[in-house]
């Protein structure tokens, strides 16, 4: 583990919360990214070396809609660089994590990630993230 | 707003948590310290510049308790590290946010905060700190 990549906090409605974080954060958003795969659309704002993620589903069914409707608007997940994802998720399952992943799986902003299950992390959900290595 | 300083995490059992997140984030907890006026006793792990507190109640009845009583166990609040507590708190204010305090109070880890509540905040408990001045 490196650092905290980013937080990532489901909201309703991304058009209104990136305005909302924008007087919160008094600066831009710098980046809206959708990530198909995990049925998802992103606003990226950066906070010195570190990031807050926006989370809107783009799907009724989908992962962050069900998170807002069981928990509503907030804090979903904890992203922690590591440099060897495989690595990392090899030593946390030894030690009893649950992972969610077999592999690493596409991220947003340019990353392979891998959640660990909340309930063996004191009910925070943690995502490992690793920068893709091109080519 | 200059970067995030830590997360804050609700536990039922700060020996235990320190343990498991000593696993998870494969380093030792750096210092625990009990902040009197807030109930709580605090653990913390350094991840690069950031930090990650766990946050134990010293007081069945105290905020963290009861935090843990309708949430459960999980991230409780981000904070931010601001240079100039006073002036982020009047800017936030008259941008319609609401604070939970109408002055700095000390925290944990010598400094000085303020809360604004989640409502106003897409369901995320923001912390502003600064560090405290001596003299």
């Amino acid at each position: 583990m490196q650092k905290i990549d980013h937080i990532g906090i489901a909201v309703k409605n991304l058009a209104s919360s990136i305005l909302l974080f924008e007087k919160l954060l008094n600066r831009s958003c710098y980046k809206i990214e959708t990530v198909e795969s995990e049925a998802v659309k992103t606003a990226f704002f950066a906070l010195g070396n570190d990031k807050l993620e926006l989370l809107e589903s783009t799907d009724p069914d989908g992962i962050i809609a069900k998170y807002i409707a069981k928990h509503g608007e907030g804090v979903h997940h904890i992203a922690l660089a590591v440099t060897d994802i495989e690595a990392e998720m090899k030593r946390l399952a030894e030690d009893g994590f649950q992972l969610l992943q077999d592999r690493p799986r596409p991220g947003a902003d340019h990353k392979l990630v891998c959640f660990l299950h909340p309930k063996s992390t004191n009910g925070v959900l943690i995502e490992l993230c690793m920068e893709k290595v091109d080519g």
